[in-house]
């Protein structure tokens, strides 16, 4: 036995529940776990390594299903602004101006935030995303879903990232009630079989250079149904089944998909023609939601299909909550993302499980709303069974991904009796973990960093941000927005 | 010069803005600001100490202009309930077991979080507070509100934490349509004026304890208009004028409230009443005010009346969001307060300030709702308006209550041009501060307290936590609760 992790209370998240053991104890072995179980039932003199977790929680690494973490280098840019300014004239004119190295700088930033909360898998969702896994993924020892975007709104019609509200149109404000807006939101963008073709190469080539690495699992990321062809999307659902991965899609993200997808397909909704192209089943993955009805929500569920939510980003970018409690309470399989630092703030996926969680309870008028126990469920095992992967939970069998959190001052007490209060303590109080472990490997331990430089990646991405925000001025100030206002106006 | 701040960038929340002084610095000389302007013009040979604050982050310290800590004992053990459920049938057993030492214990937990979170004030709302100001407040060198809960329902008819929903009748469900409710909400609850003669000797005798201690402030805190006598009220709104104190009441907290107050004083609502009384002006702080309709919160907010809202309580225990915007668009002074940690989490007030812009861009559709800026404002020269202090900001002659914020791989990067990027970082990425100084003291130096054991304090709350739960749990289960069918169910 390679390490054994003693005492504490270890929410395995086995079961239906959450498969509380007190006094827990884990063994693990060439990276996968051997033993769970009470600590009194395990020989620690086998370990080499034995980790006290006396006093603390230990749980499943965190499970991030969706995310951008390169533009975690442009952190602060974007925010505080109506939702259609948002990419066009905010994010887009910065994030058009960073070359490959900042996305990988940016990356390391959002990466290292996302375990240092105890993240041990992240869905990343990335054009090129093979690069951020060489540079930062690999040599972090951290688990990626690599998630190739595939776009092919022709270029110059929409910025990479993706805003479907983006109609490439630099005056186009997006706003069909403008008198200076040129564009038409229900004119279909141009599509681009070509670029297509290209990102299709790279996600393809992701299977053969990953196969053996264990960290790496590919998945297809047609970005969203009016960015693609629809045989393209039919293409990548079977090519999803071939290769038994995920289609990752963002669905139903707001007005101007739905307007493009309706004129794109004689009026009808983007759940409607996902379901006449015959790729609704358990490969699909769906981000977001939120433009969707209830009842194709409530189909979507039925045919299998995993939602992600991504409360923080939505609720500051769109002031929307994702629909996770309707979505759960239709049976479907949910999972949560930070998706992008600029926007909400980042990538502590417990922070996130406490805003899911109070955001839940003030839509729905109600404080039983997504209690602390669902939310830990959603980014455990829910992100893992939306993204088709055997963590998220503390098994026997199943690959070591372990997070073990210290109370603090700022979550405790950990107590047994009559509550668990590590459950709600966890969510709500929301600390940092104490120690990370990913297939066995600690990427944290004792709350720092084995083999990363924190301060490092910090200093890096002071010095790309500060070079991308001045080559892009010009363009932002530009585009114009609610922040360049707010700059002017002296408060930031 | 005692010390001097120097480098980074400094939010000194001067003027109507946020004051922004780039490569700034700080001089405090005996605990009071005597420099604030360009690093340059200070001369630091002159300090006796010289923080480098390059890259960072400097703000005032952060207020918390409500809380009531000493319930962070009591972490984790009352959430995910119906609102009518909280106060009675979940914190309310284990309230009622804590001794005047377990209060200390929660109350030192809870400020020790609050501090490592930059803020330097609290105004604490407790019964009996001169014990926590004795026992933790002055031993840490954290500023403080006293503010002495006068509560006049007679002893057995509401808990001392004052849940206005409760009518102290162990059998009262507090639902008027449940068959088994013996309790009426529309009777009036007793009052016992020798209770509020005892509780008004304790705070009068602040001043006098307090009169020549500078971290101390004491204030008022008749619990709520249908908890006191409304001649108390009255003599407390005097008696507050002749202090130059404030007049800290829960206001309009809900349905419960509402109903007494009607029961009580002819079908009026507490606003209505308040005004009446002629207590409504610029001495009353009113915590929470959602059970106010808009035209009431107006008239407040001409009036001078200071609001606080507790984002993260109220969306935990009511599923509802604080009116925040909505008070500052009619002209008011917003201040924001973590209330207690079972419920919400804790007293982390960057993470308020985030929890409050999120909350409020969801409750009104609007992205652009409490941008960062606001929430800057409301967590520091909006809650010392609120208490009467004169913190909040750094400027020459006024106190050095400070903090400094290291970005971190969080909240990365502060940028300049174009864009103060740490004005949203601090919000959305809601980073612990690195130096914390109340009165030009330092209480966090370099991540760490200065002469505080944090460590030590999980252990005591942990040890005192379990003897109260122990001991309250028969009380707790016979109570019945969301919380004890959870359990039973195996979620927690």
């Amino acid at each position: 036995m390679d390490v054994a992790i003693v005492g504490g209370t270890h929410l395995t998240i086995r079961g239906e529940r959450l498969g509380i053991v007190d006094d827990g104890a884990l063994g693990i072995t060439d990276g996968t776990i051997t033993y769970v179980g009470p600590a009194n039932a395990l020989d620690e003199a086998a370990a080499d390594r034995v980790v006290d977790a006396e006093g603390c929680a230990v749980t499943p690494g965190l499970v991030d299903a969706h995310a951008h973490t390169s533009l975690a280098l442009l952190r602060g840019t974007a925010q505080d602004v109506p939702e259609i300014e948002w990419m066009r004239r905010t994010l887009g004119p910065f994030a058009a101006a960073m070359d490959d190295e900042d996305r990988v700088v940016g990356c390391r930033l959002g990466v290292l935030e996302a375990v240092a909360s105890g993240v041990t898998t992240i869905c990343e969702y990335a054009s090129d995303v093979s690069t951020l896994v060489e540079e930062v993924y690999g040599p972090l020892g951290v688990r990626v879903v690599a998630t190739e975007t595939v776009n092919e709104v022709a270029t110059g019609h929409i910025g990479d990232t993706g805003d479907p509200d983006d109609t490439g149109d630099p005056d186009d404000t997006g706003d069909p009630d403008d008198p200076d807006d040129t564009g038409d939101p229900d004119d279909p963008y141009p599509l681009d079989t070509s670029k297509g073709d290209e990102a299709v190469e790279r996600a393809e080539s992701l299977f053969d250079a990953y196969a053996d690495a264990p960290l790496v699992e590919p998945a297809f990321g047609p970005q969203a149904l009016d960015m693609v062809h629809p045989d393209r999307l039919e293409h990548l659902h079977e090519r999803a089944g071939e290769r038994d991965a995920k289609l990752h899609v963002h669905v139903a993200q707001g007005e101007r998909e739905a307007r493009q997808v309706a004129a794109r397909y004689g009026g009808r909704s983007t759940v409607e023609v996902l379901e006449e192209l015959g790729v609704v089943d358990d490969r699909l993955v769906a981000a977001h939601l939120h433009g969707a009805s209830p009842d194709e929500r409530r189909r979507l569920a039925d045919a299998g299909v995993a939602m992600v939510g991504c409360p923080s980003s939505i609720a500051a970018i769109d002031g929307i909550v994702p629909p996770v409690v309707e979505y759960r309470e239709a049976g479907g399989t949910v999972g949560l993302g930070t998706d992008q630092a600029p926007g909400p703030g980042g990538h502590d996926l417990p922070r996130e499980l406490r805003t899911a969680a109070l955001l839940s309870k003030t839509d729905a008028g109600d404080p039983t709303a997504f209690p602390a126990w669902s939310a830990l469920r959603a980014g455990t095992v829910g992100g893992a069974a939306a993204l088709g992967l055997d963590v998220g939970r503390l098994a026997v069998g199943a690959p070591a991904d372990v997070a073990v959190f210290e109370p603090g001052v700022g979550a405790a007490p950990f107590l047994r009796e009559p509550i668990h209060t590590a459950v709600p303590n966890l969510v709500y109080g929301a600390p940092r973990a104490r120690d990370v472990l990913v297939a066995g490997a600690f990427v944290v331990r004792n709350g720092s960093f084995v083999d990363a430089d924190p301060a490092g990646a910090v200093v890096a991405a002071v010095d790309r941000a500060s070079d991308v925000l001045s080559a892009a001025e010009g363009d932002w100030r530009d585009a114009g927005s609610a922040l360049v206002d707010a700059v002017d106006d002296g408060w930031l």
